[in-house]
């Protein structure tokens, strides 16, 4: 493998397979976290331990080839860190979302008969606590954006990278900041959109969709404070924006 | 240490160990799971930590004497992906079975009054979800060997592989992918079938053994689906297939 | 980013941004062991759990910048082991502290209802079993701080020292060697302090605050003891005292 | 650090300290260990979890000053693996008692009231399934020595030892191998020495101590075994005992 290294790497390897890595890898985590959620009824910390450990062994299976992401605004956050090109970051959002909506295809039709509808993933939300709602999505999805900023893109700190952030996802999903809101800290609008497509006939029709922008704004606005949290405090060396004097 | 690697290496440690560690590590493994499957009676995550926690374990053990397999499928995989011999590949396997017998005889003589027989494994399976029950393994087994082909095949991720793939077990042992079968997610023919044969006569008489296969078969499945991913599109460089243009 | 070692480091990087790591630091820790001690009601093990994968994500992303400690009895026990300057040692007290109430302020804006007040935290204490109380602080903040140290200041076991923290915390939070105190194991004053104040009027009253101290004495003395054993015992080379003859 | 390894170590550093630092992580694993037995009531993982865990940062704190064994009957595999000097082993072996003992009775002064005595360490044994029982300490003791042999006497797979360790006593604990006995799993005689000292009186009179001994006989027959099969099996290079043809 060292010695291949030097060689011309192939389009294939350079373009093609992250996509793919990330295409895989949105299936798995999808697929994994609605099949949890429906098998652990969701009891403590369960959620959150599946959804964290899941990201541990993607992250260390598909780091290199892709970065590892699975999710829509980490894949903004690297974009407005200036690691990804637009163009990649397309294709990549392109890859995590039709993932998400396959890996909850998948557990559908393996859970045909499950009553719950996707009721054990959104809670009794989107009703009349959105702006709670919301913040439930920015606040751990700022602390994950942050996590994953500063331990990836520094070498010392990348070697227990996919541990940091798997952990924070684990812990982040008991404080989704919100009292009225007891259902599933996404962090990522893949994994949020992927069960809504996947569900979206049996539970709660037109309903459903009205207030589904939560699980995109939310996310969203975490992302671009950590984003400029990174940038102007965190970031090393010259990745950090100065202000000038 | 260092300075005994340039010797020669005796038989026993290039043929015979490894073949040990497998049977000795198989008859851990299968332990451990089936007294655990016993002791924590399978509520929420416990049976998954068990499992995956002993593979962690047991993979920084011996993984360097015989890879760390203690399962037929990972043996094919290995097989499939040109780093296993044939020769080789057929003791691990059935140094493997055999310890998966031993390992479950020793927990039976151990619980000689265990009402369960092995319903605490294979739960209410084998009747008329035959094609379910198949998927609910293939599809775990098939997360499980992408993850231990991806990250033990490339230097740079061996460091974390025994977790990348404990965690993987953890999180698969909830996505079994039916809601009418509840057994245990074995993903490792030899730890379906050295229960079932400690297990065989208290249990359900004929019907058990009638739709064993479907753990065989299963696992099968799922190997082979990704050892095809792994070999054409994950492997690193001479490793991968490249499709001729 | 190597490269850019050598160069001067800006005072932002070797002054303010330590400060500010602990500051967003302790919020996060802050609001996630509250959210969490609200959401999973305190069962089991989860406190603990949450608190210490919290510290070990946090460790990895901000230690290198700030030593990653959000608690003033460690920044007391780094600077006992002339680890941390003094001038250094009081910004990162007010960092600390500031960042915990905010963090708890947040927690109390985002379940405005909670009818626990802050009782989930602070148990039945401070009543009539002040010293077992203040032990309860004292040991397993002792254990805490000899392992921040030791593990910590060697470069050896730097490596793992997130992980080891973050472990004696989880299982320090089952210790809290008092069986008529059943509250939350701080072993920080910035995290009993932050909802102490972020809850002061809903709860209590005067009461409250009458023997708050005990969370404050127990962790110092127990810092005392852990940072005697260090420099006394366990300190590597020229850090240790050795008694003179 | 780097600089002051090649100076003479003094008698302190390479003869007492070891010595202190086993009989202070032997009262720090017994103290947690019991009141974790206490305060989660032995439900489900939590004890192997606790009982790991601790493990995990005891080694990595004190593993490179004395070996981080805390545990007579390791410390007598590393003596039969001829790494430790029978003059240290006897010393170590009473720091690990004396800690035991220490560590168990601060436990018992925390919890002066607990009704249970140490029923929650000794389960319903020491009556009529004396095999079994000490079965029940072999086997696992077997696993774990065995685990700590291969997985620290390798520099190779040093780096993961504490936490291949800490993982297989979280997953022995649940393979106790006797359903008549559902104490608790302590693969350890300081462990459970130390708490059958502190709680003699209460407990069962005379009938306590009558049966002890399984705690003993159980755990050393697991080391010999472990021991024979490292020494004649996975041992590497010389220290491997070959068998003249």
């Amino acid at each position: 493998m060292e010695e291949e290294k030097i060689t011309n790497i192939s389009i294939f390897e350079s373009k093609v397979r992250p996509i793919l890595a990330e295409f895989i890898g949105s299936i798995i985590l999808t697929s994994i976290v609605c099949a949890g959620a429906i098998n652990t009824l969701s009891s403590g910390l369960n959620n959150g331990v599946i959804y964290g450990l899941t990201m541990v062994f993607l992250i260390i299976a598909f780091g290199d080839m892709s970065g590892g992401y699975f999710n829509p605004v980490i894949t903004l956050g690297y974009t407005l860190a200036r690691v990804l090109s637009i163009p990649q970051a397309v294709c990549y959002f392109f890859a995590q979302i039709i993932g998400g909506i396959v890996g909850a295809a998948l557990v559908r039709a393996s859970y045909p008969e499950s009553e719950f509808g996707g009721s054990w993933l959104y809670g009794s939300l989107w009703k009349d606590v959105l702006l709670e709602a919301m913040l439930a999505e920015a606040i751990p999805t700022l602390i994950l954006v942050l996590t994953v900023l500063i331990t990836t893109l520094d070498k010392e700190k990348r070697r227990l990278s996919p541990l940091a952030i798997g952990f924070s996802i684990i812990v982040c999903s008991v404080t989704s900041y919100s009292e009225r809101r007891r259902g599933f800290t996404f962090m990522n609008p893949a994994l949020s959109f992927g069960p809504a497509v996947a569900y979206s006939t049996p539970y709660d029709g037109g309903e459903f969709w009205k207030y589904h922008y939560v699980y995109w704004v939310g996310p969203l606005v975490g992302t671009l404070v950590a984003s400029l949290l990174y940038r102007f405090v965190f970031a090393l060396g010259s990745r950090r924006i100065r202000i000038p004097k």
